[in-house]
Parts: C-alpha cells; sequence; structure tokens
C-alpha cells in the first residue's frame, strides 16, 4: 500500500530596487512610496544601523527621525536606531542576529512591520537572517552603504553569518520587501572600499554582459578617479546584472551548483581566509577574476587579447591583479572546499569569451599553475 | 534622480507526501525512489531521531541502518542517528537546532545532502529549521512519526522553535525534500495521541470539505476505537487537504494575515499556554473548534444543527469539547495576541457552513462569551 500526493507550490517575489540620492530628504518620495504601497499606515520600523557607517556619518539617525516625523502617516519608528557593529564582526557571532530578534520582540514587531537595514553587507546579511528567522519572517528594507552592497550584496535573495569559522554556514534565502541604494550614502565611504566594489562589477560584465564590458573600458578613466556619474551609472548596471542573473538564470534560490555570480570566487574566498581578512572581499575577487581569466585564455577557451583587456580594465580601476597570499595557496585544496560549498559535483565557472561563461566540472592543475605563474610574473615587470 | 528596477522572482517547489508501511523494509522502495530522485547515488544521510519514538520502538535504528546497507547505491549514513529530545523539549530552545547545524559541520552535508528527520511534529520543527539554516538549506526528508504530524504538521512548509516564551518565534518556510508518512510507526503511539491528531481532520473538513466531514461522520464509530484502516483512509485526506489549501490557498508562505487553516486555532493556543502544555495541541483545538462553531451559530451564520454536528462528531471521536481552562480564559486578551502573531489587522476564521469558512475582522465579545456559556452547560449537563 503505497499513495503519493504530489505537492506542487508556486510563488513569486516581487520587490523593487531603487537607486536614489538621500533618501532621508523629508521631501525624497522613495521610502514613503514603499511603504505606502504596503497598505495603509503607519507601518511600524525598526532601524539597525551599521556602526562603521553612523560614525562616519553621525548626522544619520537624527536624518532617519526627521525623515519619520514628516511621514508619520506611513510610518512609525518603534525605537531609536538599533546601532551594531560593521563589517565581519556583525556576522562573527549571533549576537547582531540575537539583537534583531529581541528588537522584533521588545518592539512587536510582527510579519507585517519592518526591519529598516542600514549599512554594508555584513550588516545586511546578519540583520537579515535575524528578520527572515523572527516571526518566520518579517519585511526587510535593505538601505546599502558600500558600493559592493549596492551592486551586489545588498540586491540579491541571500542572508547569512558565519559559523564554525566557515563564511556564512548559517543563513536563508529571503528576498527583501524592498531595496533603497542611496548613493549619497557613499560619500563617507574610503576610497579603498569603493574601488573593492568595482571588482564584482568587472566579474559580472565578464559572465554575462560583453556590452557593459566595453562600457566599463569607456568609463575606466573616470572610475579611476572616483568620478561620482560614472559610479553611479557603473553601480545602476552591476546591481541590474546581478538581478537579472538572480531572476532570469533559473535558479533563484540555489537549488542546483552553477553559480556563474561566483566567476573568481574559489580563489577569491581562500584569498580572504589567507589573509584573515586583510584583502577585501572586492580586492581579493580582483585577484580571483584574474585567476581564472588567464587559466581560461591557457585552457584555449579564451583569447588572449581578451584575457589581457580584463587584467588591463582592473588594472585601470585601481585594482590589483596579484597577491602575495596566492603564491603560497593550496589551489587544489581550495577548489575543492569550494566544490564542498557549493555541494555536489564542481562546478566552475570559466571564459570562453567576454560575457560568455561556460561550465567546467574538473580542474587542470598543471595549467592552474601555469596561470598563476603568469599573473606572478606580470606582477614582478610591473614592480621593475 | 531616481531609477527603480522591478525584480521579479518566480520559485516553484514540488515535493511527494508518501504514505507507506514499514518505510525501513528493506524491501519498500519509497524512500530509494525518493533518493534517486536526486540522481546518482550514493547521497550523504543524516538521520534525526525522536527521542519518544525511540524508546517506544527500540529497534528503529538497527531498521534505518539495514535499509541504508540495502541500498547502498543510493544512501550512506553519514553517522548513527542523532537521538534527540521528542515533544516540545525539542523546541525549548536552540539545542536541537544547534545539534543539527553540528551535524550538518560534522558530517559535510552540503545543499544537495539530506537529514532525514523521523518524529513528532516538534522534532520535525526543530529539526527542520536546523537543516533550513545550515548552507542556507540542506535537503529535508520528513518523517512523521505521529497522528498530528503525518496529517498536518509534518506535510506543510514551516518549522521552528519557541523563543523568548512564544511558540514558533524563530523559524522560516521551507519546503521539505519529501514527506514519507509511514503508517506502521504509529503503531506506538498512545491512544490519547492519535484522538488529538483527529482534531485536525474535523478542523480542516470544516474550512474547505463538506464531503470529507460527512466521511467523518460515517466514519466515526471506527475512529471512536482507533481501527487501523479508518485511521489511515482520515490521515490521507487530511494531509491531502492541508496540502491543497497550502498549494491552492493563494498564500503559501503567509504573506498576508488570513489563515484559514488556524480556524479554532486563537483559542487552542491560548488553552495550551494556560495548561502549561497539559493540553495536547489537538486537544486544544478540538475546544477551540467547538468554541467557533457555537460562536458562529450565535453569530446567526451557522444553523444550529450544523453546530450541534460538529460537536457531535468531536465528541464521537472521543475529544473533550470542554475544559476548565476555557472558563477562566481571558478571550480578549487572547484574541489580541493572536492577531499580534498573524500581524496587521485581526483576522478570524468562522464558519458559514460545514465546509464553507469566512474572514471576520472583528469580534463580538458578548455573544463569544455566550457561545463559551453554551459549551460550559453542555459540559455540566453531560457530566449530570
Ligand atoms: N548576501 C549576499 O548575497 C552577499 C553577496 C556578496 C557579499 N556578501 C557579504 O557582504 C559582506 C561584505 O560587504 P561590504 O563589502 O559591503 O563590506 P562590509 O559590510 O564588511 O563593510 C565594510 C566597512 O565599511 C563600513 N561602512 C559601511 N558603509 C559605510 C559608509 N557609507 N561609510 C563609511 N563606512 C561604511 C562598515 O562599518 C565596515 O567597517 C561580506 O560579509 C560578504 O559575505 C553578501
Ligand atoms: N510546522 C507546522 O506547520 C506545524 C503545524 C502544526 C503543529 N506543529 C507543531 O507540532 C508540534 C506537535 O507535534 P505532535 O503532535 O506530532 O507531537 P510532539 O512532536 O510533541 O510529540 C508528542 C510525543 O510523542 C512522542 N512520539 C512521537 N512519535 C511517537 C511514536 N510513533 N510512538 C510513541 N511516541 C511518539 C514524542 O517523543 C513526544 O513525546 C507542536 O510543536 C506544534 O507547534 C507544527
Ligand atoms: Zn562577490
Ligand atoms: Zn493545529
Amino acid at each position: 500500500m503505497t499513495v503519493a500526493i504530489p505537492q506542487h507550490i508556486a510563488l513569486a517575489y516581487d520587490f523593487p530596487v531603487i537607486f536614489t540620492r538621500r533618501v532621508f530628504d523629508p521631501g525624497n518620495p522613495v521610502l514613503a512610496d514603499v511603504l505606502a504601497r504596503a497598505g495603509e499606515g503607519p507601518h511600524k520600523v525598526g532601524v539597525v544601523l551599521d556602526a562603521g557607517l553612523a560614525a562616519a556619518d553621525p548626522t544619520l539617525p537624527a536624518r532617519v527621525a526627521a525623515y519619520a516625523a514628516a511621514h508619520s502617516r506611513l510610518l512609525t519608528l518603534v525605537e531609536a536606531p538599533l546601532v551594531v557593529p560593521g563589517g565581519e564582526m556583525a556576522k562573527a557571532d549571533f549576537a547582531v542576529v540575537e539583537a534583531v530578534w529581541e528588537l522584533t520582540f521588545r518592539a512587536k514587531l510582527c510579519r507585517q512591520s519592518f526591519v529598516l537595514a542600514i549599512g554594508g553587507g555584513a550588516v545586511l546579511d546578519a540583520a537579515g537572517f535575524g528578520a527572515a528567522t523572527a516571526h518566520r519572517g518579517v519585511r526587510l528594507l535593505r538601505l546599502p552603504s558600500t558600493v559592493l552592497a549596492q551592486n551586489d550584496a545588498g540586491v540579491g535573495v541571500k542572508n547569512g553569518i558565519n559559523y564554525f569559522g566557515r563564511k556564512n554556514y548559517l543563513g536563508t534565502f529571503a528576498p527583501p520587501y524592498a531595496v533603497i541604494n542611496d548613493h549619497a550614502l557613499l560619500a563617507t565611504l574610503p576610497a579603498r572600499e569603493i574601488r573593492a566594489g568595482l571588482a564584482e562589477a568587472v566579474k559580472v560584465a565578464l559572465v554575462r554582459d560583453a556590452l557593459f564590458f566595453t562600457r566599463l573600458q569607456e568609463l575606466a578613466p573616470r572610475l579611476g578617479v572616483l568620478d561620482d556619474e560614472a559610479l553611479l551609472e557603473t553601480d545602476i548596471r552591476c546591481a541590474e546584472a546581478h538581478l537579472q542573473h538572480i531572476a532570469g538564470g533559473g535558479d533563484p534560490f540555489e537549488l542546483g551548483s552553477a553559480r556563474p555570480l561566483d566567476f573568481g570566487h574559489w580563489a577569491a574566498h581562500a584569498l580572504e581566509e589567507a589573509t584573515g581578512g586583510a584583502l577585501r572581499h572586492g580586492e581579493a575577487v580582483a585577484v580571483g577574476v584574474a585567476l581564472d581569466t588567464l587559466y581560461s585564455s591557457r585552457l584555449g577557451l579564451l583569447a588572449p587579447a581578451e584575457a589581457e583587456a580584463v587584467l588591463t580594465l582592473l588594472t585601470d580601476l585601481g585594482l590589483a591583479v596579484w597577491h602575495p597570499a596566492l603564491a603560497a595557496l593550496d589551489m587544489a585544496g581550495a577548489i575543492e572546499a569550494f566544490r564542498e560549498h557549493l555541494g555536489g559535483r564542481l562546478h566552475l565557472c570559466l571564459l570562453a569569451g567576454i560575457g560568455r561563461r561556460l561550465e567546467v566540472h574538473e580542474v587542470d592543475l598543471p595549467r592552474l599553475d601555469a596561470a598563476r605563474q603568469d599573473l606572478a610574473a606580470r606582477a614582478a615587470s610591473a614592480c621593475a
């Protein structure tokens, strides 16, 4: 006796990713419009704020409060912003997640209320995990405040914290209610963080958008000096490419093992670990992208001139394509760790052209090592 | 300057809910078939086992091991079953969740591996929360071992644990990979637990399936004495009704506030709390269903004869429709707690007929109290 009932559940999520400037100017309608979409207010909003951002931009809490006062028909701040450690510390343990749970409990936030998280990708990840698990999901408004968070980390559907010493060991897939990228928030961001974020733009252009790559080449002289308009255009286009990949890539919640947006990331993750975080994620991605580009070329998949163009662009953006830690890296071990992280069979994304990705399932270690030597040689000659 | 990119993400989940007997008989193909659907094996499987079930059915771990040995091409048990506390204790803190995280870490379970959870609804909820958050989701196979878990709790898309003293304060929506209901596992379940589970069948019939209600009336004499075939038929039909509601109700992840499957549950939750868990969930649901049925009748929505039929059915199934704790209940407070739990406006499900639900947004406390008096009077006359 066996009876099987097939269950089929279809879900759709819709959320806007909005680019604006000075979101908390009382006259800026963006946040109010987003809340109005949720029906009659006032809606309860609990704010979680990145301490690094708060330190760099000390009037921010007052601006948030002024905005709430000006739009009191739509939103009620349940309390003063909860300031939490910024950067990877936010994800190092349960402290931020627990603080968000306590906030939702204290302020009686329900599944129709909002957590408004303002900060870098790390704070968004930790606060997002907290919001996604309280009441099985309180609505999350993300206000990313770094280039990387505005063009990549903050626009997707993932959250997480580190555990057992592993990046993002715990987390969920949970689409936000809305993402609001306030370009003016980047004014306080150190140049190094801005450049690091640009590495993801190069990455996403390489795996899916040759025209964007060409545009990045055109913009490179202005991006190299962190021209504001060029940065905004790049961020919008980069976010759009990530969004399109998530929506149209056929696997938004990553049930399979393929992860083209992780191009260059196996080495990046290993370098971040090896340097104990001294390399920023985007900086590590620049090296990883350079390595897998040269490896694609060594395998005969990518024309040498195209590989050269990639390395030139990264360099023009002020990104180093080499780091001494790469010389010492156990590449076979790093690839294996990446395979384990994705689960199942190895899926490695390589390039068959600019904007044309290719999945491979094994690694030619001698050729990979040759690619590494190529990078090392370039670095040596650049120093000479 | 404002640019809005609309993101649209469509997702579909497919999973089977299978009723069988003796799932771990090496000749039973159900579990092997489920794993084969995941591609070439062997697949890594970590087993989490309800201690109450393990105590009642001590040969179960050996049967699991024998099955794995017989199907070693398809599955590898990564270690002996992890035995965790059964019942509400499983959800009282992070111990079970953390044990599942440790299991996934120790055994290197990835997003393509499986956690196989065997037990009551509480163990499934806690183990499911652990599995859903490790690597942002390791595949979950549920093997519910109580009537309530097989006909309701184990077939849905939710998991959770209690926190801040609140039921299911933390959790996620996470569809399982498959649900396998082994009817033979119920052999060791105490009669009281079996009867409690039947309350959910009455509930779901009332809110969406008049034919099922009629069938329950026909089966009542056999269900009253816990006839095995009658129970199996009831469990299948009840699970099916829950599955259909989740898939077809328009809101599988409960983004809105309406919850027809929670008919009778505002009082049930309050009674469970008031009695410190002395009332089983299903027993509390029976009282809550009786109350809201009489309240529907007092409001003139439901014919008195229909209300009478509901109370008769519950009684015939061996379920009490009154509990002294109901006399003392702060009903206005309990309704408010329920509203808060759902979020937003109050949504209360009532009956406009057998199988016909109706949403209301406010409560007529005097009439509700009259319904309570009706129940009390019935109980008093039954004792006389
Ligand atoms: N969820 C995802 O899909 C996803 C994708 C990619 C990366 N990430 C995660 O994102 C994190 C990295 O995020 P990040 O690059 O945004 O850096 P970050 O969050 O680590 O922040 C870097 C530093 O900048 C500070 N800061 C933030 N905004 C500032 C501002 N406007 N002015 C001054 N200082 C500011 C922070 O306090 C911190 O010290 C990593 O943990 C990574 O795992 C997540
Ligand atoms: N996730 C959902 O959608 C959902 C829906 C409804 C209820 N629930 C949850 O389910 C839980 C109640 O589940 P339940 O009614 O299955 O009870 P339970 O999980 O509390 O188990 C009751 C007792 O039976 C024991 N047991 C389990 N199987 C046994 C067996 N075959 N033989 C002997 N003993 C056995 C357990 O060890 C426990 O002591 C509650 O925590 C409730 O919140 C969840
Ligand atoms: Zn990245
Ligand atoms: Zn119930």
